[in-house]
């Protein structure tokens, strides 16, 4: 198949682009960089010294003789976009082109603007283009689990039976979601079920989980391919930033009681879910939801999970609790139903004690690149501006070691 | 109280305005005057020839020695925005300034990304505005009936009590809108819900019906009140353009079956929800919803009344089925509950023989001002570029007259 690749330079996009080439697609990377500009800003950066896109994708070129096509350019400029579209013809487009950090979103006013008009002006131009230029192109879009919330009834896929007053309808299942960035993927997956309904274009919304993990087997192919690896507060989920801390010493930094439950995947997992999604692409006019995840897990359960396998590597690990910076409930029910994308043939990779134990190895083997200061949250979800780096002692840390 | 009008220059905000300083209440418009820039845009102007916004409120002043503030600026402007409610200090706002018609949104993608910032945006702005200066004050947000759409089951008001596999939560209403106007009324529902939970603002979103009339007894205290009476494809709501038809001569123009039910109110009742929302804010944290229209018709419902009231006054009404521009279901089951601002004091202007009466009797005195060829839809749903007035003769008219 031909699949465009949006966001293909950033964690799951460049893994995803990869897996993609190496099982015989035509992949095009479409990426404005915006993700390393980011890092900038915020002073951050990966813990994997990743190379430029280009030299990637030189890399990859040689390792395997596959060409990933790339285009420099930003999805929320029309004209750009429609070019790309008309001149690539894709099958499928893979968006990732999306600010996806929750609490880059919550920073302040501009986060929170800019977040929502990057994801929803991106997706709404995307679904322009593809009804003007390729309007059979099947659309695989990166939504999140946390466009449910936590409501106190199973979490079903996309849709909900609702039965009311003697009658019944299936209905879009109710959103909750939880940041300016989780209310930008609502904001997107209503968007696009119009146009599907109004277009008959076809989309699958892939609600994915917290992703973990950095290695696929594509990226360990050459140190050239290595993959993303964030741990600071802002872009690192919570999995990743608890293995480098544990790698460095730090306390693991669980948000309050550490009961908030979510949807989890291994990135070996995500890459896999975006081409069974392509390869079994929605019908015309179909707008269909996915739940990519394999485990549930609640952050606490992580914790203890890291404390464990840090022992077995010899490293003492610390759990503290610190205020929860976010608004979210400490401890809640979840049951999320992900059944759809097994049933299509996905063999999940459940997290393991090998899988920790590979992804403390990697965090020591670049411990010298971690800085200790992005561990701590410094975006408060209660306050309308967070002065990020200048106010770091805003959450002092409690001393509840474990 | 202190209220500012968002929006205050617009065919519900003028009406308002009016009604909030009649009650005594100290009333601040702000209005950058987009609304009629899109008359200009398109080509059409209200029935009504209305005055300036610096005419009318010293029109005002003069008839009732009552003062309304005008401030001029952008709500998309956050400095604007931001100073205007720091120094007002409004109890409440009243936010009407949203591109409002589902055609205009429909027209092209760029009407689309213009709805949908300025609508998402402008709200966005005003949550941080609220929270940074006046954390204390109730928004009173205009939504619609339309972000629900038409579910097989009764409409609740904002949210619905859910039992499914044996456990119960009370959720979110699912939303179906059906344009990008509507989509964008419910991105702004969601991210107000977010921001009273987080920073426990106050807000009501009023999810209003179909607006018809134009005459409350403040607007027609004097000729240079006169409020809009829009009566065009995109901006005429759907009962003032078949009265307006009906006045001119022009077959009614019923899009598809006419099944298509919806809620209407009164514009007199629409000012009375309004104060009625205002002297009962909503709890520090609440998001409510109430439901705003008095009544549920079928558009061939609405159409078959002005037929009637026509030919009691003479006048020879053809009703005329044309294909329907918009992806909607054209008969459909419809029940709204709306008995939350009943609850709240509020005695409906039902519509009545004498209201159809006294809108055919204006439309008929200003009849030298229509402009025929505007009442023909020209933006089609299926079209992602509708030429607006180069290809008005893309919707055939079907003599299907009655």
């Amino acid at each position: 198949m031909r699949i465009a690749v949006l966001g293909g330079d950033g964690y799951c996009g460049w893994a995803t682009a990869l897996y993609l080439s190496q099982k015989g697609h035509t992949v095009q990377i479409i990426d404005n960089f915006i993700r390393r500009k980011w890092d900038s800003e915020l002073g951050v950066q990966t813990l994997t010294p990743i190379r430029t896109l280009h030299e990637r994708v030189s890399a990859w070129s040689k390792r395997t003789g596959k060409t990933i096509e790339v285009l420099v350019g930003d999805v929320t400029d029309y004209e750009f976009l429609a070019s790309a579209i008309r001149g690539f013809e894709p099958d499928a487009v893979v968006h990732f082109a999306e600010q996806r950090s929750a609490p880059y979103s919550m920073i302040d006013r501009k986060h929170a603007a800019l977040t929502q008009i990057n994801n929803v002006m991106g997706t709404l131009n995307l679904l322009f283009a593809l009804r003007e230029f390729q309007p059979n192109c099947h659309l695989v879009k990166l939504g999140t689990m946390g466009e449910y919330g936590t409501p106190n009834i199973d979490i079903e896929e996309g849709y909900i039976e609702i039965e009311h007053n003697g009658r019944k309808d299936v209905l879009p299942y109710p959103k909750q979601p939880g940041s300016f960035y989780h209310l930008s993927k609502v904001h997107d997956s209503h968007n696009i079920m119009f146009c599907c309904k109004i277009w008959k274009l076809r989309a699958t919304d892939l609600n994915q989980g917290v992703v973990y993990g950095t290695v696929t087997d594509e990226t360990s192919l050459d140190e050239a391919l290595i993959n993303r690896f964030d741990y600071d507060e802002v872009f690192g989920t919570v999995l990743n930033r608890f293995v480098i801390e544990a790698a460095a010493g730090h306390p693991l930094t669980v948000y309050g009681k550490g009961g908030q439950t979510r949807g989890f995947l291994d990135i070996r997992d995500t890459v896999r879910c975006i081409e069974i999604a392509c390869l079994n692409p929605a019908n015309p006019g179909e707008f269909r939801v996915f739940n990519q995840f394999t485990e549930q897990f609640s952050v606490l359960d992580l914790a203890l999970m890291v404390q464990t396998a840090g022992a077995k590597m010899g490293l003492s690990v610390d759990i503290n609790h610190i205020p929860d910076p976010r608004v979210e409930a400490e401890t809640h029910y979840y049951n999320a139903r992900h059944s759809k994308l097994v049933d299509l043939g996905l063999q999940p990779h459940y997290l393991s004690d090998s899988l920790l134990d590979s992804l403390l190895t990697i965090a020591i083997e670049y411990r010298d690149r971690i800085d200790m200061s992005l561990f701590m949250p410094q975006v408060n979800w209660r306050s309308a501006k967070n002065e990020r780096q200048l106010d770091s002692k805003s959450l002092s840390v409690t001393t509840a070691g474990q």
